[in-house]
């Protein structure tokens, strides 16, 4: 079944707390998970939240990133929505690994939009204009 | 399994191909469907991509909403990502079907974060600052 985009999500256990609450530290990262997963960076929005906890978006000429974290639970969830087949979101997994530091990771590798479906429900024609 | 998050992918086919490439139109869509989800907006951000196709973000006080469209092929793919009880994922679904009129629709709801699994893989003890 061919796909139109590819959604890897992640969840993040056992993470050190400060840096899930560290917003600069966090965009540093998710650049980065962009980087690695051969993606290229539109635009970063991160928000933080009190008492704590961060929100964060990489918009990508490839789609998104997103992470959220609860520093209390030292755990961060996060997906790498790419649709680009020269991208690669197990690479920017890896790299998040890498600077989260979890201690236990566990990831879904969804499929997003299906060709054969978009074509067996076309796109709609538009009513036409000035037509009562 | 108690879980930390909501998240509802949807993928919407068969819709009128003028509206998933109009940025304004997708932005009030988004923001009338982060008010139907009973979530509170912290930011919108937008994307339009040559020659069609817009990425959109909604930062909310309880998550995310994110859209990426295909105007190609009457295609919209989006998930509402909620971390409050209050939160009704499905209610923004309704209200983006209502907006994006598709013909076929599938989603999916998954939790996100598991508290059990938290507590198994406790926040991590950080490193004390100075000590060699």
């Amino acid at each position: 079944m061919a796909g139109l985009a590819r959604h890897l999500l992640a969840e993040y256990y056992g993470c050190i707390p400060s840096i899930l609450d560290d917003q600069g530290a966090l965009e540093r990262i998710l650049v980065g998970a962009a980087d690695a997963a051969r993606t290229t960076v539109v635009r970063v929005e991160l928000h933080k939240f009190a008492p704590q906890g961060v929100s964060g978006v990489v918009i990508l000429a490839e789609s998104h990133i997103a992470i959220h974290t609860w520093p209390e639970h030292g755990f961060a969830s996060v997906e790498l929505y790419v649709c680009g087949l020269e991208c690669e979101p197990e690479a920017g997994d890896a790299y998040l690994r890498e600077h989260l530091e979890p201690t236990h990771v566990e990831t879904r590798l969804l499929t997003r939009g299906c060709l054969e479906k978009a074509r067996a429900y076309p796109p709609r024609v538009e009513p036409a204009a000035g037509v009562s």
